[in-house]
């Protein structure tokens, strides 16, 4: 296995543009997020960066993109967002999922660029986002939506230590596959 | 068991008093919802009005709060919001758990105020809510916290068909009894 080189940080206005991208491009392939395809960019960003909310970008290096991509007939693909080097790859957000007595429970969300997938820019994101969980205090992260048939994000948040803890049946209406099952995942924070 | 007369309808801005009445009492109590006990009357207002929100109030009719309530004493308390015959006596509100392919299942929350406990009222709303949302074509209805130690709700929720579908450890933080566990309950409503 290859280890790509990735940079993690905190996300400013000037990515906003690139957050967008990748963040239409997984709300309108509609097959992971409970979230609106059709959501306009200032919603979207809106979301992204709530008052309540910790919003980061993964940069991965652009030979490291073209060597995960590895488009057919191409050296590389063109990422036209970034600087020279290194491109925004994904994004992630950290927050409380609950206000007032139920704010020592972290949530967060992930998406990474489809011409990222298999670089290693979602394991990094999610470790970089359990240890700047732990840093602020939080006493557990939960996930509250995580689609069944998201098999990659399950087998990687399992392996992070998140456990199934409960089953929505039904919850989630997937574009081929019709309503499946949704899975609220829990990893407690306490060493 | 005496039946109180209860009127469950739509609020509306004539509300906001009454609303605000109920709610700030029991998010000043802390001990059955994750808000922050110091939200402000307009932030409260402008939760338990959202876009995506149908409100409701329940209206119990003077001479059975009085009943219901039997403060030692006195002959039966004075609410000073409502009609003259009639006292809101509890609010809930009823809307979609997530947005786009997650929206068809229902997310409800329900307020009584404290001298109206007992009076039934919370029972004719939660059969008034499931009605709504079979009626408005919601799949299902999800709580995603119900803290363990508020049991009236949970035995409520059980007797109308809810079930305990995953438990968060200690996720909520009690006034008085410290970390104390989460339910998330969930309940059918296809026939």
């Amino acid at each position: 296995m290859r280890c790509n080189e990735i940079k993690i940080r905190s996300a400013t206005t000037k990515d906003h543009d690139a957050i967008w991208k990748i963040f239409h491009e997984i709300i309108s392939a509609g097959d992971t997020y409970s979230l609106d395809p059709r959501m306009s960019r200032e919603e979207a960003l809106a979301y992204w960066f709530r008052a309540d909310t910790q919003t980061y970008v993964a940069e991965l290096h652009r030979q490291s993109v073209g060597e995960a991509v590895g488009f057919p007939g191409t050296a590389r693909p063109s990422p036209t967002i970034g600087t020279k080097d290194w491109v925004i790859a994904g994004t992630y957000i950290l927050r409380p999922n609950q206000s007032g007595p139920g704010s020592h429970i972290a949530n967060a969300a992930f998406m990474v660029a489809s011409n990222a997938q298999g670089s290693g820019v979602g394991r990094a994101m999610a470790e970089h986002c359990l240890s700047e969980a732990r840093r602020m205090g939080f006493r557990a992260m939960q996930f509250n939506f995580v689609v069944s048939t998201n098999t990659p994000a399950i087998y990687l948040w399992k392996q992070l230590g998140f456990e199934i803890i409960g089953t929505l049946p039904g919850a989630f209406r997937h574009p081929e596959k019709g309503y499946v099952d949704v899975y609220i995942m829990f990893h407690s924070l306490l060493s």
